[in-house]
């Protein structure tokens, strides 16, 4: 759905529409951005995400000025960013960045007691793929102090840059090069907590999840 | 300066007020969420970023609705955040990510044509260390398209969030690895452009650029 707010004024060549990049984006991303206005202020603040069938999940605590204002139906608005490189033109001006981003607007629906369970379980097996069958369930008290929404995704904007350097025709014949520095996101080495019970190795799990979350 | 906006009411403990830490979180970042309010709807949108003195220099196109509204001086929150890995609990509830973010609320002041050209230089530097000497100087049309503002840091509110797993006692004698996962952001292998002159090598001095921007 495109209405004035989604629709991509600046670089509208970069605008897609594709649900196959929509799914990418956000099977891929760890955090989003969320924007709200409180008594004129607006406020960004970061949260964790996860794809939710055709939703947006988020948590936070039932405390947080955030959730309470997303659980009562703020106009928000929620964007994805995923750096992928640098693009080194031959002159500053055409120099930028190879990104995809996501903006929805809408209003979160906060999540009934029944249904947070299984959002909750959905969100720790996108942060940490295999992890959740060695975690012990969660307690009800867990649940109650764990605020979760579901954003919609219907008014969305998707803009995807992963060209060329757009140099201008005179700057061509430069010597100076130009191309893509890729920026790759990976796991490091694990490091055990200073209270973790000595024989209990690094789980082999990690070694499958997938890289680029940023 | 404290404020009630820049007060953290979530997780008080990972508020810090250390300018070194500022300072850090400034010189990494290269992209920025910036939320405005137009017509009650809230935005989010990513921009590239560099420190400028004590304030935060971003820029975009003069057409754009965010730099026309940010050159308006509409109230604003620009939210820099920097992931450094994910933390593995022995629960699901304490399973989180070791982040540092940076808030700064207030109004962009837009820079003057006189200032633009000095300022452009500082953002080119930051995101492409050493490169710019080999880059000719902007046109005087390139630098009227682009809109300069430089964001105040006087009201922010800084968390960092570096700390090991904070799980219950109950759950320490758990059989579940717990610990650290480091996420680190790095450089691939730069791409030459597909019209690129032939000879020109990829240089040197992106060797030399520091990783972990993300």
């Amino acid at each position: 759905m495109e209405s004035d707010r989604t629709k991509v004024h600046r670089a509208p060549h970069k605008q897609v529409d594709d649900p196959a990049v929509v799914r990418r984006i956000l099977e891929r991303a760890i955090i989003a951005h969320v924007a709200i206005t409180i008594a004129d202020q607006p406020y960004c603040l970061p949260v964790s995400c996860a794809p939710y069938g055709d939703e947006l999940l988020m948590h936070g605590s039932v405390a947080s000025r955030l959730f309470k204002a997303l659980a009562d139906g703020v106009p928000a608005c929620v964007t994805i960013t995923l750096i992928d490189g640098l693009v080194l033109a031959r002159s500053s001006f055409e120099s930028s960045m190879h990104y995809q981003s996501l903006m929805a607007f809408g209003r979160a629906r906060l999540l009934s007691d029944e249904e947070k369970r299984h959002a909750l379980q959905g969100l720790t097996d996108h942060l940490f793929p295999e992890r959740r069958a060695e975690l012990r369930n969660s307690t009800e008290q867990e649940l109650k102090a764990t605020a979760v929404v579901a954003f919609p995704l219907n008014e969305i904007s998707i803009k995807v840059s992963h060209g060329q350097p757009d140099d201008t025709e005179s700057d061509l014949d430069s010597n100076v090069w130009a191309g893509i520095l890729p920026i790759v996101s990976s796991y490091g080495a694990p490091i055990p907590a200073t209270n973790l019970r000595s024989g209990i190795p690094s789980p082999d799990y990690i070694s499958r999840w997938p890289g680029n979350r940023l």
